[in-house]
């Protein structure tokens, strides 16, 4: 428990989960005297599915990953993954530093057999439902082949969380046309097409939020700017509505009348709802929530694990990377 | 006046300019019986200062570049363009084929000394007020020096149309410290810091709406997938507000008394006052409209090219790079 947020904020969360469900375990990792602390405080009622493992260190959110990966051995980050790894634990959620946590996930729990690189994914709202997107920031230099990685990674994601039995993969392009874009998304589009996913072709920007395709695959620098750009205009949009509800008296009553329609929307698209990303392509379940998560944020991301572990995406992702190999080899 | 839109769109949107900018002269490129036809119905208040070229071919919207630059030599778009060329416009406004545009003003009008290839720029709203965005899908593969080329573009429409001596130049990244990006954007930032621009470093997605920068420089597979993304983001929301606002009697009620703060919203962020992309870096200039814009949209085009056209954006932007190279050459 580093990063941004400490025990404050993950102790009511655990506590809600465990209190949601029932069949859940939870391991807190950090220091054991502030947790015990918050725990007093929220009361003991689910205190028996419940585990303390103490840890001294911190992996800071500036800390460069080698440093951390070298230097934090009893961080709470490392001990975390280090359960995944040992099989005490079947998934780690934590809100610590990115790089670091993917580096060290990386090196304790390993790579998936054929997939070189981690790739972080999450569902963001759409007027259909939602869309899952990655790479999210993970990777900023990307070849066709990893493309291809994603959208199998992606896929088994869907079908293991929403149950949707033939995922439709989108490649994320700057236009639907077989022209557009750049030679690296032409290529990753022929692989696509080629592998036993259900490639529906090249989607547009719009496209995430409108709907149309369940995964839409992109390299981790394009995924990254899409998700803080419309990050931004959310906030925007938001910045000018309150604005208008409460400037003059007019503004103030239309803005008492349009709450509840407001707070409708704002749970609809709400990023606490859609807090935990997952890093997808280890032999393990690592979940990142964000780093300023609150309680509501930080439970979604515990349930997104333990969803993730009853499913055992890892697994389904390795045996279908299986069946693409051997079909290649055949064909 | 070929694309989606034709004379019933452009006619009344001229008009509409002329009436208001006393200084304006328009030449309408396109066929004369169906301009005519559009303008007895507008009535010709202000035909004094519209001239009408009759042309006889039109480039669709789904051509070929290649095929519009060789088979297309009467079409309104090129006629436009030639017109730029031989001095007797001072700017052209197409809502025609993006692709084919650029190819048919670089081929016609060249490309400023010095620089590679036209960039396309828009302003976005910001909670600020704007900020410039380039490029916005006209290069999907660029290298550090072209992104320098961008910031130096962008900054000078920036002086030229805001009246802004020194704006803010940010480099679009996935993170705001040094060490985060790949190696072009890495690069980039060496040269921008190295320039006479006033660069502010990298900038995150969220940035451009939230504002912080004036001119925000990414490759066009990067800006075109941010600017999409963001559409598509404000559209669910709209879609939400409207679902909202029409479900119910209380749904209505509520509706109706946020209408007035809504509209005054929407106008801050329709995207028809930000319509009028600029084709940058050419000898002359070329405003691109949405293929689908509206009377109000079309008028914001030739708006920008009015303005672009008084401040000499071409002439300003061949003499700071004049200049930012016999710096170079003498360090």
């Amino acid at each position: 428990m580093g990063g941004d947020i400490g025990p404050s904020v993950v102790v009511p969360a655990a506590l809600k989960a465990l209190h949601i469900y029932q069949d859940l375990h939870l391991i807190l990792a950090g220091d054991e005297a502030s947790i015990r602390q918050c725990l007093e405080k929220q009361g003991t009622k689910h205190a028996s599915r419940l585990t303390i493992r103490h840890t001294t260190q911190k992996v800071d959110m500036d800390e460069l990953p080698p440093h951390a990966l070298r230097n934090k051995k009893d961080s709470s980050m490392r001990v975390a993954i280090n359960l995944v790894k040992s099989g005490e634990a079947d998934a780690c959620v934590s809100a610590g530093n990115t790089g670091a946590l993917m580096a060290v996930a990386r090196f304790v729990l390993k790579m998936l057999p054929g997939i070189d690189r981690p790739a972080i994914i999450t569902a963001l709202p759409s007027i259909e439902g939602h869309t899952h997107v990655l790479d999210l920031g993970a990777n900023v230099d990307v070849d066709a082949g990893h493309l291809l990685q994603f959208g199998l990674m992606g896929s088994v994601l869907a079908t293991a969380v929403d149950d949707n039995a033939r995922p439709r993969v989108g490649l994320l392009n700057i236009g639907e046309e077989e022209i557009k874009g750049n030679e690296r998304v032409k290529e990753a589009a022929h692989l696509l097409a080629n592998s036993p996913l259900n490639y529906i072709g090249f989607v547009e920007g719009d496209d995430i939020y409108k709907g149309g395709a369940d995964v839409v695959v992109c390299d981790g620098f394009v995924g990254n700017v899409m998700l803080k750009s419309t990050e931004g205009a959310a906030t925007m949009i938001a910045h000018f509505l309150k604005e208008g509800f409460t400037s003059g008296i007019y503004g103030r009553i239309a803005g008492l009348m349009a709450l509840p329609v407001l707070s409708r929307i704002r749970s609809k698209i709400d990023p606490r709802r859609y807090n935990g990303a997952s890093l997808l392509g280890l032999q393990g379940i690592v979940i990142k929530s964000h780093g300023a998560a609150d309680v509501l944020a930080f439970r979604n991301a515990i349930k997104i694990a333990r969803l993730q572990a009853q499913q055992k995406v890892p697994q389904h992702i390795s045996r279908q990377l299986e069946e693409l190999l051997s079909k290649r080899q055949t064909v």
